[in-house]
């Protein structure tokens, strides 16, 4: 039954992310009563990162100069 | 059974925080009967967090200079 | 249980309200028979406070002056 | 089990209010088959009051002059 | 489980009534197989009042001069 | 369980008319076999009535010279 | 348990005629194996009748002059 | 039981005939496993047809000089 | 229970098509296994017929100059 | 039962392809673990078909020179 | 109940591919744990292949000159 | 049953990826506690791959230069 259970989970929202620097991190956040780093995805500069929202992830912290395409739009991290 | 009580969490709705500044605060409140900080997330300048409500997270604060991506509009934050 | 019964809070609609002034005061109202304050939070001139209606707070009433974003548009509280 | 009754409350429509004189009046009227003021909130000049439509209230009521948000439109109370 | 019977009433369409002119009347009409009075309200000059449908009213009466706001356009009443 | 069985009539499209002289007549028509006059709601000239449709009416009559707004426009009754 | 049989046909579509002669008439025919006439309404020059397709009408007829709106547009009848 | 049985058909789409010459056609044909007539409705000229498909009727054909809503726009019949 | 059975197949889309010629062919093919003729009819120039897609039918093939109408945009048949 | 298995079939997607040659082929394409033509439907000159994606097909291929009308635009096949 | 079990299918996304150059592949690509070819269809220049993700592809490859028709826009692939 | 639990991934969100250089990689993360690679899909210059988030497939990173396709608009991989 492990794939009823995920199935709601394939709809959810996305990201894009375009490294525009070397070693950008995209940093999923823990859902749930504590909010901790679970995984950290480094991006060389040009690679791009499409992530949902998972069960386990309900926060994306990004670190370093890139560009990030959301439902509410286009911005750039980074100085 | 975890799986399958967090489906509808998914789908929350999201906001984007940019930094404009070191040191912005982004805090998550607490659901339910009491209002309180329950997790802090700083960032530096530049770094940018993406962040959805949870089942934990019903209002979100936001401290320092920081431009907010909402389903309602951008708006700046900070003096 | 308690996560399933709080499943459809998370998509609950929400404002978005920065403070334009010192002690600008978000104060969240009583769901059910009796309509009293339950929670006041202070925002600092700058800060910014997006938060859902939940299954604690159906009214919101803001002192001070301050710039609000809502589903039905912007609007700014203060004289 | 009080929460569940409650999760299809918190998506009900809602109205913004601002209080563009001292002592306006926003009055909460029961829902059911009699129509009395169950509550009054009063607002200061400047005040904003966001309020859903509840279990407990299907009608509202605005005295004084204030300028009303709503999802038909932009209105102004008061003389 | 009174509660759980009123949901779907939450969500009923609405709508504003601008008195114009003193003693404007809006006179809830009975839902069912008698389409009665069931509440006069009054208002006086520059008063608003929102009114959902309910599991009581499905039909609303306007008495007086008054701006009127629904889902279909405004209107005015009076002569 | 009286509510329960009405929660579905709550959003029924509604019409909404204003008398353009004395004596309009607003007739509801009996959903069913027969379809009946039940109920005739007299408008003086300026008089507003917003009506649903109903368990009970299937079909309204609008005799006098009126103004009505509808979800597929505005007409105007009387010659 | 009449009512919650009927519930589905409240959100039925409708139509409005404006009769622009005298005698027009407004002829609901039968759902079901048969077609036939169950109810002929008639309307005075300028008259309007509003009626919802419902279990027992699944076809209507207008004979004379009128003009009819529906979700389709507009037209008229009558030579 | 009869009613419940119906309740979707209520909602079917529909379309609009008006008739531009004595005698046009509307033909039901069946639904089902065999394409036969099973009703014929002869418009005079001017005459408004309005129907909707049912659980008898998945086909309508149109003889004669005729003004067609469906909709997928507007069409004429006949030569 | 049969008519329960078919309520999905109400709301079917539909294509119109008017025929341009003498003797235009409008042939449903079955829906299953095998793709066979199952019903042709033929219209005469000036005639439409208006065809929902059905249990028994998932392709229709059209043979002479009409001209088509689907949710798709309008084509023609015919060289 | 046979018909309520197909119920949610009746609203699959549709395409249109209309022959700009003769012989244009039209090849309905297995759904399931194996992907093998199961039928062919050749078109002349002219001729227009309008399929749905079934039960039984999940891929179409269209040989000879067409016009094609699907849900994300026009295309013509063919050198 | 095979047909029960694919309901779901027929309403999934497709994309249209049309062949350039002799000789385009459009590889299905296995759904779940591995990733695998599953199908490939070849293409000659000119035809074009309309195809569902399904329950057994859940990628699709283009190899060769080839316009695409997606839910996100056009592309073309090839060199 | 294996059919019905993969009911819903069939109607997953998808991306489109077009190498615009030899040895493009995609490739897909996992869902779930870990974030590891679980395939490697290598592009030539010119193919194009689209791709469904899947029960298996919650992120998906793609080196080298491409042009990528999603619904929330077009971005380029790459330096």
């Amino acid at each position: 039954m492990e794939d009823v259970e995920n199935a709601g989970y394939i709809n959810a929202d996305f990201i894009c992310v375009k490294a525009l620097e070397e070693g950008v991190s995209i940093i999923g956040m823990t859902r749930g009563k504590e909010t901790k780093f679970h995984h950290i995805e480094k991006l060389s500069r040009g690679e791009v990162l499409i992530a949902q929202f998972t069960e386990n992830t309900s926060a994306i912290k990004i670190k370093g100069k890139a560009k990030i395409f959301t439902r509410h739009g286009e911005l750039e991290s980074g100085e």
